[in-house]
């Protein structure tokens, strides 16, 4: 393989708090190791367009702090397509670029392995998501705020539930994965958690509610997931509690794409910027398929094929607690 | 009239920031005039059932931050009665409270009124609610904390509309009043804004998102009151918008509940600081019937039967400047 | 004189949360009346440099919710010599600049008096600074996000400080004006509050501390303005206290420089936005050497010149209030 | 053994949040086995002088999000003291208390092991200080939550440095250990990070600031550990920065006490709930002297004697990561 003279980086799928870091922290690794960087906007979609520019280390100033990406992000339908893909080689060999770093979530590595299948280019993923669901890492990128975010706003929503006994229901996202349910709900103090991995019942929520209320509780919060297992939607979920709980006065709170936004915290920022450093150095290093994560606090690698196939599962340890503290 | 020597505070309707710091500040200049102080549970419903606390300055310390209410509050159908209002002053007389300061809106200044016509029994009202649809003051309680809320909520979902060239409706609070809506608005720079006060038209809405596309922008974020006059709530108009401007990808985002809680911002906190003690002074100065508000930066009072007939009128400079800031 | 065709605007002297806004906000007015804009680089000494950038509609997107000026400010020793302002004259002209807005405070509106004087040139002024000491306004920008600022960190003193049973002395930024230590010190609950405007003398303090203590306060906030009127610095204001009350656990926190910076509040977006636009169309309107300002929620506007003059008066009742919250 | 029937819990030394969040847990989990739970006020102190409360679950209700301890904290001479110790356990004997639950740091776990030996009395330690400064765990609670603080607050004073071309020292927690400044100054985006593991010389960080300036950035950020081991505080840095390179205009900010206070962060809030429910599991299983943390995400344990033994490590990665993200 021929030295490695410009990388390029792009964000894809859904946005996530902290892919600003980790596009700040590849450009400036880039200008570290005195090689060229191109910005490549909106995902594939923007690749197969040869939507680039190039960016230097001042490009990247002040957006260590930003939510969004300042690349942009989409998801593309051309890229799945062989002639999409090789429209992506040709504008990459045009400009030059080397490798290419991939910020997004499964979908994204999806398609970075098979275009690296097509073209034997170099390719490292960052995992940037805020469901947390990929193999392979702790933490994706964004995940840490978005609890912030999500247990922000339900301590708000706690006042005024505390205010009027009342009862609510608050969707929180994570479509198949409940990362952000179970530990929003733990941070929040939800009296009851329901997630796509596990199918509680909803009797036993019926039994928890009304325990809680015999309890004493005067206010009670369920964190619902997206997907959740039980087939009901939050709003099917709150006319079933009305029905059989008459006793409650029951509100809905969607909470939202907000959850996406935000500046990140600062485990974001960080762990945003050493994995920015890590994917670099493995491309320099003549490493590719690879994506980088974190593991007991040390930044890992792993395969890209292995971490899309990897299941994550749930901490069940802390679906007990939760089950704990809500005595 | 006699001396004054036991003032009782509840809050009633829905709840605000700044309601914990009122209460405070009753129950602390109540403390400062060396007069007792009871808290009333629940609004008239507690009055009525007689739920009451003795409040001492220490019984308030460290609520000044808090949202919600610790007095908690509701809604009384049985208050509207003459049975319901006569057990309430019986309460009152029972516990040799001599006045009563009641912290609400419109419906609860209304019972206020009656109950003070047939008992002759000695009120003031608060206004707390985040609608600011209260006449005879410039800012109500809650209010102030309610927009910093919406806006940097619609800050974080404009993070992900920028990042994905997206359309967001979102819906704030405010059924019969587009304070929130207007300048929560013009605060997130909301590419348009829909309030109850003025039905601008739906073609009108359509015209300014095509020019705001033609200016170059990438995401544009249209805030709709609850109460909006096209008739349409604010899935209907992003279906709406869909059908008729296809280039665009549309998303909802309802904010709901979190507006109602946090902690008060400065400005409520000191307002609410303000309005309590003017509450009880003017109590002690055989005052009755009044709502205290702010005007020009000042502590003033106004009938309260007025406030209740008086309407609200929607800044109209400020549509103006909100239109002129999407150019 | 003739036709305004082009408007500058700069920020000059200490910056506040929401001059982005304000320049955001001068910039899309001119743009909605077909006039060019120009942003002048670091106030006065920019000007004289001719340091200048063009700005479009679009060059102000996503920047009402930034902190900081993208404008950059500065103060200049060289604009206060008759050569600096003619150098500054001519690149105005050279420019074919016809108007100019300066965002900023007393000593940056003095020299646009003096400019205006010795080249007739028009001049609007728009109140920005977070230390609302300016006559003309009831609220500068940057005062409301500065006050949130200060009562955020103060109520994360307060959590330490309840803690361990202490005393916090926490100094505010006002050197010449209580109005955030005032403000701020009601809003965060303080014990005392100590200000430029007043010498209330320290044995009051020590009073109000014995009394608080006796109350069955655990812990206390003396939130003090840099320029007390009491002679002593914060930390000396602390060494007095520990000698006095040695009871007391005493601890110091100088907030600093992050009351200067933050997103801005609603308040301050709307506010910002607002003057903007008035500030254009009254130079639009042949108007000149007037400052734009809020008066009982109403843009109006003041001659620069008596601006300047006019001093500002704390608010008594406030000062009362504080008494009696602390009782 | 004896089967324990009443745990009692207490917080020691420097507060940190998510303190509330672990007693909550402690006494949700004591009721969820059907055990008595007592509060010891002040730790130690309280604990010799017998200030204990019972606590049921519901006298934990709306903790887990309050910032500092409900049961406050303090350090104790007497407990050194075998007088001290004594009367402690006597108080202990005669409230009916089997075992005992120590939220704080090192010092406080010193305290406890101590205190077992002597009277064998069974104890386990949560490790409670924003320093991230204890050997047996990733994360003690508070040090997430006090980064994020740090963090925000740098964010404010880089708005206010960009607007001014400044350059800013701003010390941060940590006497001892770098682990705040090291993550807080990543996380900023600080030019620059001392901290007191490593004394990298005042020569590089000249160096750096130079190539900083050189590189075309306006504005400088230099986070400082307050135990930096260049044997200058902040202001004496500041001074020789000045002296060294006039072209800076330097200012200084101490973030101080306000790291300490504030809600808890979501991490902070589960690994509390987590921790707390670990504490009194292992208790109820005989086992005694051990410090509850996290490892790779699992809930561990370790031997107290050992975790006072052990040395904490920076993260070289991190100090290089720094480096590369100020290219």
């Amino acid at each position: 393989m021929e030295k490695i003279k410009k990388i390029a980086v792009m964000t894809s799928g859904g946005d996530a708090p902290g892919m600003n870091a980790a596009i700040r922290s590849v450009v400036r690794t880039c200008a570290y190791y005195s090689i060229a960087c191109a910005g490549i906007y909106r995902g594939y979609e923007g690749l197969i367009e040869g939507d680039f520019i190039e960016l230097t280390a001042r490009s990247v100033n002040n957006i260590i702090n930003k939510g969004g990406t300042i690349l942009k992000s989409a998801r593309s339908k051309e890229f799945r397509t062989k002639e999409g893909r090789q429209k992506a080689y040709e504008h990459l060999r045009k400009n030059k670029i080397d490798a290419m770093v991939v910020i997004g979530g499964d979908g994204s590595f999806t398609g970075a392995v098979v275009f690296n299948e097509e073209f034997n280019f170099p390719v490292i993923g960052i995992p940037g998501t805020i469901d947390n669901d990929i193999f392979g890492t702790s933490h994706t990128l964004g995940y840490d705020t978005a609890l912030n975010t999500a247990v922000e706003a339900i301590d708000k929503i706690r006042d005024t539930a505390s205010s009027h006994n009342r009862l609510f229901f608050v969707e929180v996202m994570g479509r198949d994965a409940g990362f952000i349910a179970l530990n929003a709900g733990v941070g929040a103090g939800a009296e009851e958690i329901l997630i796509p991995e596990e199918d509680l019942g909803l009797d036993r929520m019926l039994e928890s509610l009304k325990k809680s209320r015999r309890a004493g509780k005067s206010s009670s919060i369920v964190v619902v997931a997206e997907g959740d297992k039980s087939g009901k939607n939050v709003y099917e979920l709150a006319e079933y509690v009305e029905e059989n709980l008459p006793e409650y006065e029951v509100r809905v709170s969607v909470l939202g794409h907000m959850q996406r936004g935000g500046s990140p915290s600062c485990f974001d920022r960080v762990l945003a910027s050493r994995l920015g450093v890590k994917s670099v150095e493995l491309l320099l290093d003549g490493q590719t398929n690879l994506m980088v994560g974190l593991k007991n606090n040390e930044v890992i690698s792993t395969s890209i094929a292995e971490a899309i196939k990897g299941g994550h599962t749930i901490n069940m340890e802390l679906l007990r607690v939760s089950d704990i503290m809500t005595t």
